[in-house]
């Protein structure tokens, strides 16, 4: 049984501010939460049609009608979980490192979440624009994944620049990727959907890299930003 | 000025079935359109709050509010433009070939065919049961690559076994990508979100091919097929 409380309180966390009033985010579907649940997150509290076999304090039977209500999915996937958000931990500089600036649609962030994963690469680090990674779409897209990657919001600017190590940033004129040596260890940025990486970033980048383009002149003027993310994680792993 | 017919008209091309009853599909967004009329498309006919300057005969000009009312999207852009389906042209067997069997997604299918126009394929083959590339969320995703690539709806099975070349298909015991010779003409071919390549497709597959996956073994089980399919043309081209 659901309380107007909780059916308040987990609406509410559809807004980052109310995230971070609480501590708490939202994970939806009994495959990632069980993903979750066995990772480094603290389940806060699960509403769930069938026992998920957990301490019963944390767990609460539901209707499917109760769920359909407070499900942001149109079509609800039995169980909806508040995981506590987690804090970053220490960021790892002996590798290579995912750094995002103004990344804004949720979906290209679970996408390079998933990448990051699937790479291997520890440390996603954001700037303060980048859409909040506990963002119901982006939890959505991750698939479980955000439970093994570190994701860090930070001040990208004075990071790069403290940071002891080389920067990688995509340009239309930037070295052929495909002919150059990649280090094991170093920051690969990654910018905005429409406008690339900002001037300010742009500065720091010790290296402009870029994928070719091959096929007619009048082709498409920029590859989608998770895209660009696979081919260079690839680029950077397969040497 | 609108009238009832056109708006009817408009609103049933969100089906499949009405674009090919009458040939026709939906282009939302100034760019896009510019694109589109100077390809191998032809417009039916535009309607727009700013003239184009185009023939006069082809072109409504509509207010904001007659644009909200048949607009496909949440923040209408401008201009709504009926193209023409083109009628597929001949398949070019002499390079390489991107086959989906399968796929479901319109965000996934117009993410793919960026990529083929990127990476200057020629020709996209996709199974019947593969979401219709004139499908209005597919539009959207492609950014006007769509007038770049043929695209033909075929039977899969009977065109791999006809077609006199080898077959890529990725599987999770495939052979590491990195490490192989990839030649310059082959058809790839990328299977469902949820169940990958079918099993009837899976038996005409010359060869069986992997992405690796790096960091540990709790990782991610896939990649998405979009992400799979940019890291698989970028290692088919750089070779």
């Amino acid at each position: 049984m659901l309380s107007k409380n909780q059916i308040k309180l987990i609406s509410s966390l559809k807004q980052k501010k109310y995230r971070l009033q609480h501590n708490l985010f939202v994970v939806e579907g009994v495959k990632t939460i069980n993903e979750l649940i066995v990772s480094k997150f603290n389940l806060h509290q699960l509403f769930t049609i069938e026992s998920f076999k957990i301490d019963a304090n944390l767990e609460t039977i539901i209707t499917e009608a109760e769920l359909k209500k407070i499900s942001f999915l149109s079509t609800p996937n039995k169980a909806l979980a508040l995981f506590k958000i987690p804090e970053s931990k220490q960021i790892q500089f002996n590798q290579l490192i995912v750094a995002l600036d103004n990344v804004r649609d949720p979906g290209n962030l679970g996408t390079i979440i998933r990448l990051c994963d699937w790479f291997g690469i520890k440390d996603l680090v954001c700037n303060i624009e980048t859409v909040d990674c506990y963002n119901p779409k982006v939890i959505q897209a991750t698939m479980g994944s955000i439970s093994r990657v570190n994701i860090t919001y930070l001040d990208l600017k004075g990071f790069i620049k403290d940071a002891n190590t080389r920067s990688f940033g995509t340009f239309m004129d930037g070295e052929n990727v495909y002919k150059m040596k990649l280090p094991s260890e170093g920051i690969l940025i990654l910018g905005n959907e429409a406008n690339g990486i900002s001037k300010d970033i742009e500065k720091l980048v010790s290296k402009k890299i870029a994928i070719p383009r091959f096929g007619n002149v009048q082709a498409t003027e920029s590859l989608n930003v998770a895209t660009a993310t696979a081919i260079l994680l690839s680029e950077f792993r397969r040497s």
